[in-house]
């Protein structure tokens, strides 16, 4: 067994972000880039008027004063042929191009334009730029848009699309495949015999990937035989991540330790000082996967997956800050446990405060709905105090 | 122009859930549960051994003593057949059921055994129910599992694969379509003039929808021609959701309203004094859909889908806590600002302090991918000084 810290040094050192792939605009969504993106004009590409209203030469209008309307300019208006001359106005919307000569905007509520006779009465007095975006002034062509390891997100599209950036090279997102051990499970469709349950964790799995954003497949049951099972962590161990539950104990139905070593496995550790979680197994694969072997029981699985699978997935598809970051919060009733192992809680959190959720233990799956966040007790605590603050991890 | 808080309640007024459907368990995720469910077992069904070990009657056990081995019963094992009698022991696995007769488990490093003669030397005295989870002690059959309302997490699809329930009640998801207008835009791919911009918004929005958990169609661009933009409208009015960018202002060329209106629309607020975002425009559909005219610039557009489209969404899909919560943070330097309207300034938050982002307008898309949130100044302040709180909404 060796502390949470070390589990996660050990891991850490075998991950890797994976290759670089051009996407589509719309599937860089949640991708994180790999290249920088430079701006391929100016941003704005000329002056804009940031107004609807007339665009004017601020020389005219030492004081209000009537100008002539020569023409109209709309923001998808081509304003070549257009000039500004003294004494005349432009009329302009909002995102319009200034027009030759102007260089100023005065707004249209500040305006009294008569359409018969081809006049604007201004009322205002405006000096040079006023309401005028300028060409550049957000960024220049050339210059950095967005650095390679920025995570996309709505924002981030919307930068590429600005800069017509629609191939964007994104680092590789992983395959996830999830595998299923113990013969004392049944699909969620079928009526289980007394002593049989329905497999929760296959479809908690396949749901964390996916809230995660990622995409997993269910590679269904291995019962505990060695040759079946061997079979199915053979053709789990093509993705990049496969999620075993069940098998990983020290009991005599746990060939799963074993049978990944056969199948050339490196083991990177066996045994954890938590709680639930203990039997955690992670290892590496020869063509740099990785595997997570997760006791049976669907606490361990959930927090397995929380503390490490996410990781595991965030790191192989570049994130940079991939361990999940804990934020404190405070207990409102004690905790009493056994000292020896860093323990997660299933607790419920409202606004910094964290009440424990009750449970008969990591084989309650139905527990999980009652929490929203899972917090921490110390390894050599043997109490957490009503009041103590605690590390959480929200879900 | 109404208030902020004005533009929610009567955006509410108009929303309700949608019909219900039944999806397969993987489809439930990120869905709203729209009837209880209720478990069709004892959990756990019967008592179950918690640990790996022996399972004895704590009778022939007031100290430390050595008992027969008479069967072996793994989680898996049906144990009919089986039963412990005085002096018996009966090797178990974690989740076993436990034989007849048996009514503690002693773990098995507290266990000797001798295979070759058939028994075991047990250095624990036992008292009874040790080690057992009992049938029914988590949740009796009959007992709710989750009720109508709960969002479906990975821990509630557990539940549900717990309970076979594999077909699940939940609410429709709404269907969005998003619809551009502006002459001035052309598409992501193509090299703009310079009196063209890229179409950002409508790339935004999608990914704004997909990220928020939903799907959407891009309905393209319709130019600022009567007869093109009503046909596009009437389109994305047959989703649950329309998102238009551009045309709402009161220009010359902002057409949306007028079109809305005459495709039976009914205006439920156009104008909300908020910065930026002012000409936002909701109505609702004869057919109950819901549609949202935002101003083309992309910062009213990421901040009116963040406050308004979000939401609606939500409040569609069953969720009842549809409004986006804000949080407090601290400002670590002051914002100078106008009075009158409620406005929206981009930040980054880091812990709990916000600083704001540099940002030349609400034109400026490139700033909106340097920030994590917007923070919010009220309608009639002057300034917000270094050190104030504000609301800030987190993206």
């Amino acid at each position: 067994m060796i502390p949470v810290d070390e589990a996660r040094e050990r891991l850490a050192a075998a991950l890797r972000p994976l290759p670089v792939e051009s996407v589509s605009l719309q599937d860089a969504l949640g991708r994180v880039l790999a290249e920088p993106v430079v701006a391929d004009r100016d941003f704005p590409p000329t002056d804009r008027s940031a107004m609807d209203g007339f665009a004017v030469r601020s020389v005219d209008l030492p004081s209000p004063g009537t100008l002539r309307v020569v023409a109209e300019v709309a923001a998808g208006t081509d304003p070549a042929g257009v000039a500004v001359g003294a004494g005349d106005a432009c009329r302009v919307f909002t995102g319009a191009v200034i027009p030759h000569g102007a260089d100023a905007v005065v707004m249209v509520e500040r305006c009294e334009e008569d359409r018969k006779a081809g006049t604007v009465r201004v009322d205002d007095r405006p000096s040079a730029g006023q309401h005028i975006r300028h060409g550049g002034q957000d960024l220049a062509a050339g210059e950095t848009v967005l650095s390679p390891g920025a995570r996309i997100r709505p924002a981030e599209i919307a930068a590429l699309a600005s800069v017509g950036c629609v191939d964007v090279p994104v680092h590789r997102v992983p395959t996830v495949s999830v595998l299923s051990t113990g013969d004392e499970i049944v699909t969620p469709d079928r009526e289980p015999a007394p002593h049989q349950v329905r497999n929760s964790n296959a479809a908690m799995l396949v749901a964390q990937v996916r809230e995660a954003g990622y995409a997993a497949i269910d590679l269904g049951h291995a019962p505990d035989r060695p040759d079946e099972l061997r079979q199915k962590l053979a053709l789990g161990l093509e993705s990049d991540l496969l999620l075993v539950t069940g098998g990983v104990s020290v009991g005599d139905y746990d060939l799963v330790p074993d049978t990944l070593a056969e199948l050339g496995v490196e083991t990177l550790f066996h045994g954890i000082a938590m709680k639930p979680g203990k039997p955690i197994l992670a290892g590496r694969t020869r063509a740099g996967g990785v595997v997570l072997g997760l006791p049976g029981n669907p606490l361990s699985v959930f927090v397995g997956f929380k503390l490490f699978g996410e990781s595991v997935l965030k790191a192989m598809s570049g994130i940079e800050d991939y361990w999940p970051r804990p934020r404190f919060v405070t207990l409102t009733g004690a905790i009493r446990r056994r000292p020896g192992r860093e323990t997660y809680h299933l607790a419920t959190i409202e606004g910094d405060e964290a009440t424990p959720v009750s449970s008969t233990g990591s084989g309650d799956v139905l527990s999980l709905a009652r929490g929203n966040a899972l917090v921490v007790t110390e390894a050599d605590a043997s109490e957490a105090p009503a009041g103590a603050t605690l590390r959480a991890f929200p879900f």
